[in-house]
This record gives C-alpha cells, sequence and structure tokens, in this order.
C-alpha cells in the first residue's frame, strides 16, 4: 500500500507546545491549514497545534530554503494562493513547520508566533470560488432513493457516473454561525397547490469537504493517475438541506433552493500529507457491480485511494443544553462509504475541460454506512420523518427544530500512527425570518 | 407604464463621437458597460460608444458630484465593484457620461479617454462569484419535456416555482473564445452500459445574463417590490449543452458536466437604465395557468417588468466561410418568452435567504418562443437531433461539427425611441482533446 508516510508521522514525536501532545485532534502529526485573526491582526493563514495557532509567515525566515519561498503565501485572508501551489511544496512547509515544532531548540525563536486558539477568530480557509456537491454515498442514494422509488432506489447511472451537481459557493459558511431556517414553497402531502412559508424538514447532512489544491485549465483534464495531487486536504461539511422544499422544486435540474441557503465547513485543512497514513484501498465493488471505466481506474488509485476516516454527528437541543444534558450522538459514519475516491472526483470533474481552481470545494455526498447507526441524516434516521428519534429527556424529532444544533467530528487512527482529529463543523437553527407582507 | 425614462432615452440625442450616431447597438441612448484592456495599459472599465470605448475612471474628474465618486470604481479589472453601488448610483454616472459625449464643448477634455474599440481587448465584465441558469422559457420546457416525457412535458411545479439550478462559474468565458468538444459518459441508444470518447451532440442554447448588481446579506431575502433595483443589466449568454452527456448523466441531480465545460457570454452589459424604453408588461398567462404566489406577485413588475428584447441565432460553418457564404439564420426568439419576469428570479433566488452578490450571473434558460423559427436550440429545432437542418450549400446538421460558429445578437427597440444593442456572442467550437491511454 502507497501510504508515503515519512518521519512527520512519526506517532513517537512530540512538540514543545505542551497542549499539542495527546490532543485528539491537533498533534504535531497533523498541523492542519486554516485562517485565523489574532486579538488585533487581520486575518492570516496559520496551523493548528494543540490549543494554539502558529501564524505561518510570521515564521516564513526560520524555515529551510523549500518552504522559505511558500511561507509568505500564508499572508493572506484566504489560503487560496497557497494550496494552488500543489502537494510538493505543501509537503516541504509541512516538513520545515514540523522540525521548528518538535526541535526545541527553535522554542525560542517560534514561540512569538504562537496564538491561543481561544484567543483568536477563525474564518473561512479559502475563498470558494465553485462549490461542487458529489452523491458517493451509496447508501445513502439507496436510502433516499427508496423513499422516492421504492422499486428502483438507485438510477442506472449510479454506477457508472460519480453523480455531483453545483452548489452555492456564496452561501458556505464557517462552523458556528448560525443556519437561518429557509422560506419556500413546499407541497403539503395529499394537495396539488404549494403554499409557501418556513420549511418544516430541515435536516443535516454529514459529509466530507475535499478543498482543491493546484487547479486545471480549461480544456485540460485531469488524468486519474495525477488526481491526487489536486486535493490539498479535507474538511468536516454539513450540507443543511430543506425536504420539504427540495422534494417540491428538484424535478427535473436537481436541488436549488433546498440546499444554497447554507452549508458549514469546519476551520481547519487537515492536509492528504497528514492524513496519508489513514489511507486505505478503495473497498471493492459488491458482486455484480460494473468496473469503473477506465478513465476512471488507476491501480494506486484503487489500492490507496479511500480514506479511513471516522466521523460523528452529534445533536444538541436546547431543551438539552438548558438542562445541561451532553449532546446525543446520532449517528457515527466513515469515509469508506464513498463509492468512488476522492480522486475519481477530480478526473471525472474535469474530464469533460471543466476547470478547477485553488479553493474550490467538492462535497464527498451524504456519508452513509450501512448499518442503522451510520444513517448520517434525519431523512433516513428517520424514515422520510414518519418515525421520529426519541431522544434522552423525552424529546423527540422528525427533523430540526429551532435552537437544535448540529456538532459533526471527524478523525483517523491507525495501528502504529497518532490519532488526528478535523476539529468540529458545528451550527444551530435560527428561526425563519418574518415573510413580508 | 412604468418605464422611467429620461433625456438620456431621447432619440433625437446625437454624440459627438461620429460612429455612434446611427450605430445599431452602441448609439449614445446605451452606453453599456464592459471591461477592456486598450493596447498598452492594464484592463479597466469602460463605456461602449459607437466604434469606441470610452475610458470612465479617465474621465472621472469631469463628471458630476453624484457620479465622480462611483466612477474611479471602475479603474479595476473587473466591474463587480461597480455594479455593486447599485441602480441609483449607476444612474447617475449614466447621465454624467452621457452629458459628456453629447456636449460638443466636452470633446476635447474627453477625446484622450477614447479608445478604438478593434484596438482593444475585451475582457469578461466581472468575476463571477455564483452563476445560476435558470429555466423560463415554458416553450423550450415544454419542447424539451415532450422528447423526454411524450405524456407529461411540463412537470406539476413549473407554473409555481422559477425553476432554476446551479451553473459552473469558472469556465464561463468572453465571446470569442473557442469552445473545446468535451469528452464524456454517454449511452448508445439500445445499449445498458455507457462508452467514453467525445460528445456528438455538443448544442447551443440562447439565453440571456441578468447581472446581479447590488447584492444582500444571507438570510436577508429581497422582497419582489424591490428586486428591480439589484439588476444590474443584461448580457447575451450562450450556454453550451452536450446532450448526450446530458441524457446520461443528469438524473437524480440535474445537468453537471453536460454544461460545465463551457459557458459564453457577450463583453457589454447594458444596463437596466439604458433598456427602459423596451419594458413591457409580462404577457398574461395561458387561461387556467395558477397565478404566481404572492412572493413573487408585485403589480409594478407584472406591468413592467418583462423587456422587448429581440435575439437572434446564426450558424457559420467552416464550409460557408471558405465558400465565403454569411452565416445562415438558424432562429430569431424573444425575451417575452419569459414564464418569469428578471425581478421574481431575484426574489425566488433569495427568498430562503440565500445571498447574492454584485457579479453573479443568472441565466434565463433557454428561450424559445411558440413558434418553429423562435427554437433557440438545436435540440429542438432538429427534433432531438432526428430531423437534420437542411443549411444553404447542401450541408445538414443534427448537432454541432468542430469548426461550426454560433453568433447570437440581440437588440431593442421601441416607438419613439432608439434602437440599441447588445452586440455579439460568438464562439466556435474545437476538437475534443486526445483521450489520454
Amino acid at each position: 500500500m502507497t501510504r508515503c508516510t515519512d518521519f512527520t508521522h512519526d506517532p513517537a514525536a512530540r512538540s514543545w507546545v505542551g497542549s499539542a501532545n495527546g490532543h485528539g485532534d491537533f498533534p504535531v502529526q497533523n498541523l492542519p491549514l486554516g485562517i485565523f485573526a489574532p486579538p488585533s491582526g487581520p486575518p492570516r493563514g496559520g496551523v493548528a497545534i494543540g490549543s494554539e495557532i502558529l501564524d505561518i509567515a510570521a515564521i516564513a525566515a526560520l524555515l529551510p530554503d523549500d518552504a522559505r519561498g511558500v511561507a509568505p503565501l500564508a499572508d493572506r485572508a484566504t489560503l487560496n494562493d497557497l494550496l494552488g501551489v500543489g502537494n510538493d511544496a505543501l509537503r516541504a512547509l509541512r516538513h520545515g513547520l514540523f522540525r521548528l515544532l518538535t526541535d526545541p531548540a527553535s522554542e525560542e525563536a517560534v514561540r512569538p508566533a504562537l496564538h491561543s486558539m481561544t484567543r483568536c477568530s477563525l474564518h473561512l480557509p479559502a475563498h470558494v470560488g465553485d462549490y461542487t456537491d458529489f452523491y458517493t454515498g451509496i447508501h445513502h442514494a439507496e436510502n433516499v432513493g427508496k423513499l422516492l422509488r421504492p422499486d428502483s432506489p438507485l438510477l442506472p447511472n449510479y454506477k457508472y457516473v460519480p453523480i455531483g451537481y453545483h452548489g452555492r459557493a456564496s452561501s458556505i459558511r464557517l462552523s458556528g454561525e448560525d443556519v437561518i431556517r429557509p422560506n419556500g414553497q413546499t407541497l403539503p402531502p395529499g394537495t396539488q397547490t404549494p403554499i409557501f412559508g418556513p420549511s418544516k424538514r430541515v435536516d443535516h447532512e454529514l459529509e466530507m469537504a475535499i478543498w482543491v489544491g493546484r487547479g486545471n485549465a480549461l480544456g485540460q483534464p485531469i488524468p486519474i493517475a495525477g488526481a491526487r495531487e489536486h486535493i490539498a486536504g479535507l474538511s468536516i461539511l454539513n450540507d443543511w438541506s430543506a425536504r420539504d422544499i427540495q422534494a417540491w422544486e428538484y424535478q427535473p435540474l436537481g436541488p436549488f433552493l433546498a440546499k444554497n441557503f447554507h452549508s458549514s465547513v469546519s476551520p481547519w485543512i487537515v492536509t492528504m500529507d497528514a492524513l496519508a497514513p489513514y489511507r486505505v484501498a478503495q473497498p471493492p465493488r459488491p458482486k455484480g457491480d460494473p468496473a469503473p471505466l477506465p478513465y476512471l481506474l488507476d491501480p494506486a488509485d484503487q489500492e490507496s485511494g479511500a480514506l479511513d476516516v471516522t466521523m460523528e454527528v452529534h445533536l444538541s437541543t436546547a431543551r438539552m443544553r438548558a438542562e445541561d444534558r451532553p449532546p446525543h450522538r446520532l449517528s457515527c459514519s466513515s469515509m469508506t462509504a464513498m463509492y468512488w475516491t476522492a480522486a475519481q472526483l477530480i478526473t471525472h470533474h474535469s474530464v469533460n475541460g471543466c476547470n478547477l481552481a485553488p479553493g474550490d470545494l467538492l462535497g464527498t455526498g451524504t456519508l452513509s454506512g450501512a448499518s442503522d447507526e451510520s444513517k448520517a441524516c434525519l431523512l433516513e434516521l428517520t424514515q422520510g420523518g414518519r418515525e421520529p428519534l426519541h431522544l434522552p429527556g423525552g424529546e423527540s424529532r422528525a427533523f430540526l427544530e429551532d435552537g437544535d444544533e448540529i456538532i459533526i467530528t471527524a478523525f483517523a487512527e491507525a495501528p502504529g500512527f497518532a490519532r488526528i482529529g478535523f476539529g468540529e463543523c458545528r451550527a444551530r437553527i435560527a428561526p425563519a425570518p418574518g415573510l413580508e407582507p
């Protein structure tokens, strides 16, 4: 298996930043990229290390030659330029940062560039030029398909085409920002005439976000063999959905207002290098499924193009918080639920010549697994709302109510390697605005 | 009818720029906005006047107070900031520019800021943050629907929901840039297994592009009564489509690779003020059609929210050019084919809180009228390719071949007013790239 691990993945490595050692998300083996603003100063690029953030551009002069050139690209309000340098350069930066943060001799020089995370504001890591949402969770596609088309849940193209559609870039927001319940048209069951008002079926969707690194020019597809080099890293994504609006609007051109009111993304980009130890073979396709067409098939990608990342979804209601109850776990799933690898998504997206750019975001689609506990949205967990969930404390939920908060976490671990995490993607539902007269 | 015309719409007005007088597209009554680069110098904002371009920022000091503040916003490589000031400020700019270009006393001071259009390069007028394509051409929707679903061509939501979907912003290109034929998966008729290769059914789609001016904050819908103020102006749009890729991929999430390989837009934004004389009442809905839901209904919009803009599509094949034949007219249609007004699209798009930004682009959808000659794409003109068009010179076409060029023009005229035009949106099909081994 081509994991391509190196000294930065040594589980015994320790940082002189004490909070990093044993940190569940951000040990020195992770070094995820993000945009932060210290208490006084504009937003800029940093890496999370334990409970602190290292200002990358501030320590550029301390880096070796091969990383010193790119570090100043972090001195911007977005990481687009840094992500665009490609993974070789990002690896050199990772190596340089790792050495500085593990070598006690560097502490004195580096320490002034460290900021306590709790005293900083975090920002969207990149300006998202285009956002594409895929549909790689085959169990999700089957579960949702069953609700809509009991006799043919999966359409004939699903196992050939990495199905995806364009989403809205402008409404992608950082974890923590409230999600305003959307108003819209819905068709009440058993009627023929739509009504207008707040959505009654707001749902979360557990996804991972794939950040595009190096882009491609219009008309120049990205071959599958090199596609991995165009992926900078991953964050957690919650693709909020209004199921009642979706059911009424989505034919024939796909989801629109049911999705574009808000998408939440976690602040830290866990790089492909950080994820190297957790690469696994793409799970074999079920017997009888067709092989991917040749343009999507690369032996190395099949051998190590999947990622063993575990994701958990928790719900915290207003009453749970008032009663000091902990959030309730809704589901636990894995990125191995993806029917297509991330590299296959990049190649398929560009095979017609479509141009991707640094900072573009690809959603994996809702990553439900085969088990009930891995169902990754309420639509699946409640059988389309027909079987509400019973929550500790006596509450129940078919879909989300105002004040409900969804918290998604993710982490990766593997024998012989450290555990690294993604932090969290968290947001709360706020009431719909009043209707205009 | 609330046309809101003023002295800038006086058909008798003449400019000291001689080429403007009687110009089919750019008389002084038009003054469309665009981005140009003179032979030496970076891209910047200008207005087309006859066969010349006026550098807006260069004459800022000559403008009256209310326009002098915004003119420097044209000194950028995109018009986003200028479009974002809103239509009142754009109107003040229009008034100031009109006075300078009609007053012979201004010629000496203004002349140095004029550039011959043929010596300049033109650029995309704005950075498109998000691109949304609507489906307002009801005849197109019916014609396409008949090909797919002969018994129910229009889905039940069509007359209630302004159907739209998100397109790809990164592949929007200026008129003139070649369109590379896309490779992709298609399902040959009568088979069950897709093949991969160049699309055999590349098509044009005649649309108009609506440029968003002032935006809205996430969670703050734009009421219908004020929606017109969020539209900066219009250009011509060709939404290139690969019908064979589309047919195989589009279920259940809508068009993706069939559309995102290229969209062409004309260089000049004809402002809403320039279009004021050509406003007409929204054509009454056919008997039996439901009224729009209240959030989409505004008396002023119904009374003057449609636009009487005529559009023509011409095809020029490589052989026509070799034999010095003129382009062949494929269709002639009108923006009055829109089932929804531009203001209704703005309001619907934002009604769930989705945020629009200056420079966002909304496509109208393919604007076929009721007649055969107004069918606005080859899919309709050739009955899904079954009845190829016979062209002068003995050629025929079901879909576009390499070397074919589509030229779309548009203009508006009304009794008592000048004719103004949009220039042209033109692009040629280039061969697909070779397939990777």
